[in-house]
């Protein structure tokens, strides 16, 4: 996949062509961990799998990976550890049973979880003599080894560069967010804020459409249609976010809170759950409660970055 | 911009060209009334205006509008009526206020409400003599008179084909929904519900990214590749959420839940408002509670149909 990768870390001595696929092991192999050692294997990497729960590994078995019993194992097996579980908690407490064999190694922890909990994994792994790098994955497993996939990556510098030829195999863009371990959490965190919430919603329009007999898939189109008025004035809500400049010519928030009622009214009317619809009325309430009614919806973000009274 | 009218209301009796524009009258001058009724303007109908809070036809006047001192006055001077309000409270008041003038006018209301208080806006004008048919506009005030403009109208289909003509003067794309008079409202909760569900996730994005001394402008274009990862699979989930069909082998509830929790407790940590995610956060938890946790996100759909308990 990785057509020239520009560093190496493997013991190749055949110094005249590419460095081979360095090797590396996969801890967690879930869908994401299953798609990441999926197509490292297809890339050449020679590829160490675990997994607390066995019998994940058995089709990357067949593909040409090496499962180990345990997290030390996995870890010995190669210099560069990428992990990819559920949470933290998860992922410490593998690192924790791998014990002394992590020193030296290189960690990427491609698991999601907040910047302060991701900057607290790099003080311990550093602690116990491992470099440390963290990672976030913007795209769903599909994309994986695909132009699609985006990856971020936060730490150390020189250990991006060193690594960024086995990134590379995993296909799409990666970019180098800094040295603050939190970084790629932090757009992550903010990432997934918006992309869960507008699937949440998404979700919620396909029930109440359904009540009214609008089938999903005819609603599909016009939900498309919805997306696309966003993209065009991305650019500027956040300009106006940054500026703390709130213009409500076009649309403001009493004018959105009315829109809202509108849906919650039709929603309760149909026996749904208004849970999500209630909490973000709230929020333009107490934007209008604060006298910025007239402002436009961006007034919202500083708002919503008060905790609610 | 509409070039070939099909239909025409208007008295002209030069029979060899292409019918006149039909005189308009635009109740409520609300931003989207303003467009409304600056668009018909500029298309040649005679329009005439009325608000409640005087003040607003000003810029109108000077386009070539009329402005009406009452509500009775303004629905007097068109067969065709056009009201854009707040909500139906409002458009109740001003059609009540203009009494008998409403008979055998027909009336477009093109205000945002819910799909019940339509049906309802429409036996209530039907009955005092008046044709009705509503309508929704699901873009934003300036792609009024663009192409990028999307209306839907709900309600007797001949009305709907006798005043067309008019209607492609503002642009964009109509379609007829059915004679249900409830229906364009009932697409319109829907897309508003995944709209505003959506807006309001992003402003908590650029809230939380913010607080990570992430600029707004510096997530922006990472937020346009989150909105792309939607489209691909809008027809799948759709399709998923008709039939019934949960498949969470690529990404389930339970790893969704955790996803949610991450942002909660980076967002909770730095001081900011969580309602809309902790409301989120309860529906995937009564999924998982229900047994549901291994599905997909497309059994939310089913799970918010229903209310909390
Ligand atoms: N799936 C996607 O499309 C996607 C996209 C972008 C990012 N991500 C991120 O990638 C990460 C992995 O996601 P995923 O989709 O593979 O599924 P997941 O359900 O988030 O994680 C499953 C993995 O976590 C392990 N795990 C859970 N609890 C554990 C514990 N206490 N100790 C040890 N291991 C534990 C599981 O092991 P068992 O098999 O033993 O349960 C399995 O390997 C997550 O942070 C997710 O947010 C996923
Ligand atoms: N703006 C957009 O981009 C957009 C996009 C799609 C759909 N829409 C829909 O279009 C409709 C109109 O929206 P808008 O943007 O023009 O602004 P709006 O704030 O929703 O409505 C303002 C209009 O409602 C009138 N109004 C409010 N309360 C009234 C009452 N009790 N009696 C009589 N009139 C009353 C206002 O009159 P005063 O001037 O006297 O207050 C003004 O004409 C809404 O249903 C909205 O959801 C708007």
């Amino acid at each position: 996949m990785s057509a020239t990768p520009e560093t190496s870390t493997d013991a190749t001595t055949d110094a005249t062509t590419s460095p081979a696929p360095a090797p590396v092991t996969v801890l967690g192999l879930g869908p994401m961990g299953r798609a990441l050692a999926s197509t490292f294997v297809a890339a050449g990497h020679p590829t160490t799998v675990w997994n607390r729960t066995e019998g994940k590994a058995d089709e990357l078995v067949a593909q040409g990976a090496t499962v180990a019993s345990t997290p030390a194992e996995a870890v010995a097996a190669s210099e560069l550890v990428v992990i990819c579980v559920i949470d933290y908690a998860a992922s410490d407490s593998i690192l924790e049973a791998a014990g002394d064999a992590i020193k030296g190694r290189t960690l990427v922890n491609l698991t999601a979880d907040s910047p302060d909990r991701a900057r607290t994994a790099a003080t311990w792994a550093t602690e116990r003599g491992a470099d440390y790098l963290d990672g976030t994955i913007l795209t769903p497993t599909v994309t994986i080894g695909t132009p699609a996939a985006v990856f971020l990556f936060s730490g150390p510098e020189a250990l991006y560069e060193t690594h960024r030829a086995t990134f590379a195999s995993l296909g799409g863009t990666a970019t180098y967010q800094g040295a603050d371990h939190g970084r790629a959490a932090a757009y992550d965190v903010a990432l997934l804020d918006f992309f869960w919430t507008s699937v949440s919603g998404l979700m919620h329009a396909f029930a109440l459409a359904r009540k009214e007999d609008i089938a999903a898939r005819d609603l599909a189109p016009f939900a498309r249609g919805i997306l696309d008025l966003l993209p065009p004035i991305m650019d500027q809500l956040a300009g106006n976010v940054d500026d703390g400049v709130y213009p409500g010519e076009d649309s403001h928030i009493i004018s959105v809170a009315a829109g809202i009622e509108h849906v919650i009214h039709a929603a309760d009317d149909r026996g749904m759950d208004t849970g999500v619809l209630r909490a973000a009325r709230a929020v333009a309430q107490r934007a209008i409660d604060e006298g910025h009614g007239t402002d436009g919806i961006e007034r919202l973000a500083e708002v919503l970055g008060r905790p609610a009274a």
